[in-house]
Parts: structure tokens; sequence; C-alpha cells
């Protein structure tokens, strides 16, 4: 299968796990340790670190789900998101470079549906022995910046 | 060509046919019978069967689509279908298991456009003898659930 | 590599040129000389040549840039293209003839986002003698209407 298919495969499945609210499903897609965070295009442009949410293991991104689950925010909304097509912009020493579009949907309760977020996502993507494609590098960059101070699920 | 390549071109021929109004190609892109299916998340959780269309054979399909064109209902507006990426959840016995997202927006005579539908494509897709793909099964379940009690137009 | 990997590959690098700003990159991606219009789905209903945007040849695509460039126009908001799948409707001589939807976000610099556009590209992609591909044509028909009488950033 070539790295296009794959890269499709592995952003379904990350869309998926988010949206039928399999939320344990997603530490799974990435490596450990990793780099996840959710930031602005705003924060990049001006060389700012501080972003929304932020984790640099596996553990890190399973205590979220935790807390998540706790929490039980997620229960008054839905999301849907739908993931652009990837475009890879580098390949070396087994790490794959790219980036992918994304546009979040939010569905209240009352059916009610607004764009949340959009944004592009910047990866560095491995392969393990098997040949299956994890997120060593997840940053997140929201197109817009008005969200929840507690955006609670992963973007 | 792999399985993710052909899944792009059977959603894709989907939306098409939809979006340009050509409605007579929308059946043939399913097994005969199959099961076709509108329902919503919130009707899927539960556990209710009743959903907002229902047809088991290409027949009621067609039939579909010449009461679709008798009422002219879609001159009225426009739809845009943005099919996400498609997941393989299986593969047994020929027939593939399969998860699309997809983003339906509404374009009305006088340009406004709004989100009319999100959710998830839960198919089985099966292969003829030339290889050509077809849905044994597409169940189209919403996320939101406001919908008109007359919705014409396929998912 | 097939050739829907491939027409995602070149659709995924033509939203990144626009979305990250990097307009310089966009006449890159047509063939000299090219085709690239942006029209509506009612002016090619009624047989209307006049469209939106209209340039012939790779250069006529710089200058829209540099006028860009000059006008800064685009510093006020932010698009995000989310390109779906595409279409192989015929493949003959070298040339494919292919149609992939889009939509458009646009966000504005105090993060309101809204659609702004949705449609079809409807293209003649060209692969030369390196297989790279290009757009021997790119007619861009939206679905909507309603459109600044300066529209100033590509589609």
């Amino acid at each position: 299968m070539d790295m296009t298919s794959r890269l499709v495969q592995l952003n379904a499945a990350y869309a998926r796990a988010i949206d039928t609210e399999k939320f344990e499903d997603w530490p799974k897609l990435f490596a450990d340790p990793c780099l996840y965070k959710v930031t602005t295009a705003d924060n990049v442009a001006k060389g700012l670190e501080s972003g929304i949410m932020y984790a640099d293991s596996r553990g890190m991104l399973e205590d979220r789900v935790s807390a998540l689950r706790k929490a039980n925010i997620y229960e008054r909304q839905r999301y849907r998101h739908i993931v652009g097509l990837p475009v890879v912009t580098g390949e070396a020493g087994g790490v794959a470079t790219t980036e992918t579009p994304f546009l979040i949907v939010r569905i209240m309760r009352d059916g009610a549906m607004a764009v949340f977020a959009t944004g592009c996502y910047h990866d560095r993507v491995v392969a393990d022995s098997s040949g299956a494609l994890s997120f060593a590098e997840r940053v997140v960059v929201c197109d817009g910046g008005r969200f929840d101070t507690l955006v609670a699920i992963p973007f």
C-alpha cells in the first residue's frame, strides 16, 4: 500500500476514535514518547510556544482521556471531523513529515450544527516493525482562536 | 489498485451522482438486493429501528428517484457532499465493512449556504466479478436530527 | 503510485499553497498554457462564459499573485480548503478528466468562521516526463453565487 493510502488510514482512524467517542483508542495512534500539541496559527506566527493542549507521552494522553471520562463534558455535544487530503512534505530516516487539513463540526444535543474549528495537522509519522503508522508528533494548528478555556475533546 | 483507493472512488461516485443531480446513477452503486437506510446517531444509540429513509432493493431506490423527479423538490436547493476518509473496519468473505464520515452543505437558490447534515456512512461493500465495488449495505447515520419530514434527496 | 493517490497529492498541494499563503507555489501546479476559470453552477447551466476569474497562462496566474501581494487583502482573513475525493471521469491521450468537490471556510481575524464557498473542480490533468501531474485546465464551478466583486484569493 502506498504512503498516501496509509496516511489516509491513519487519519481516518484518528477521526473515528474521537467522533465515535472511543477515546481510549486515541492514545494508541501515537508513538511513545510523542508530542501532541494544540495551538493556533496566530500563536505559531508570533513564535509563541503556549498551546491549548500539550502532551509528550502516551501516558499523558491516557490521563487526558481519563479526565474526559470523569468530566462527562463530551456528552453535551457531538463532534464530526472531516479530514482533508494529506500532503507529504518530507521523508527521512523513517520519519514522514506531513500536513493534513481538517474541519470539525460541533453538533449540539438539540441538533444545531456549526463549524467548530478548522486548521491543519502538522505531523511527524513513523512506522513500527510491522509497518503500522503512528504519530511521533501531531501539532494541531487551528485557524481560528475562539475556544472554551477548557477544551475537553481532542482535536 | 488498493482497497483505500477503490473505496475513495466508490464514495466519490456516490457524492457526484447526488450533487450533480444525476440521481439515476445513484441506485447503480448498490448491489441488489441491498440495504439503504438513513437514521440518526440518537436512534442507533437507543436501538430504534425507525429511520428517515429505507430501501432494500435497487428497485426501491429507483422508485425513490422517480418520486424525486416528479416532486421537483431538489430544484429549490443544491447540495454538496464532502466525503471524508474511509476506514476499513473488517474484511471477510468478500465483504468489506467500512465507515466513512460525511458533511453535506445545502446551498439555497439565493446563494445562502449552511451545514445541512454531518454523519457517518456505515457500509458493507462487495466486489462483482470485474472487481467493481458496490454497496450491499449503506446505513447513513446522521449526527444531528432536525430534518424536514419529507427529505427528498438521498444522503 | 496509482492515479487516485497522485490526484490526492496534486489537490492537497493546491489547497496547501493557498491556505498557507504560499501563493507563488500556486501557478507552478498548472501547465503552460493552461485554463483557469472560476464560475458558478448557474452560469454553467445557462451556458454563460463569463466567470469570476480567468487566466490562460502561467504568466497570468503569476500576475494575479503579484496583484494579491500588493493589495494585501488576504491579510484580513484566512481560508481553509477541504478538498473532497476525486473522481476520474475519463482518460485519453495522456489527459485525465477529473472532478473534485471542495469546501472553503473563511476565518476572520476575530476567529469567526463561515462556509465561504462550495463547489467542484472540473479538471484536465496532465503528467510531465517525470510523471508529475499538473492542471492543463481547472474550471472552478462554485455552487453558490454571492461573492465580493473583487475576489482576490484563488479558489
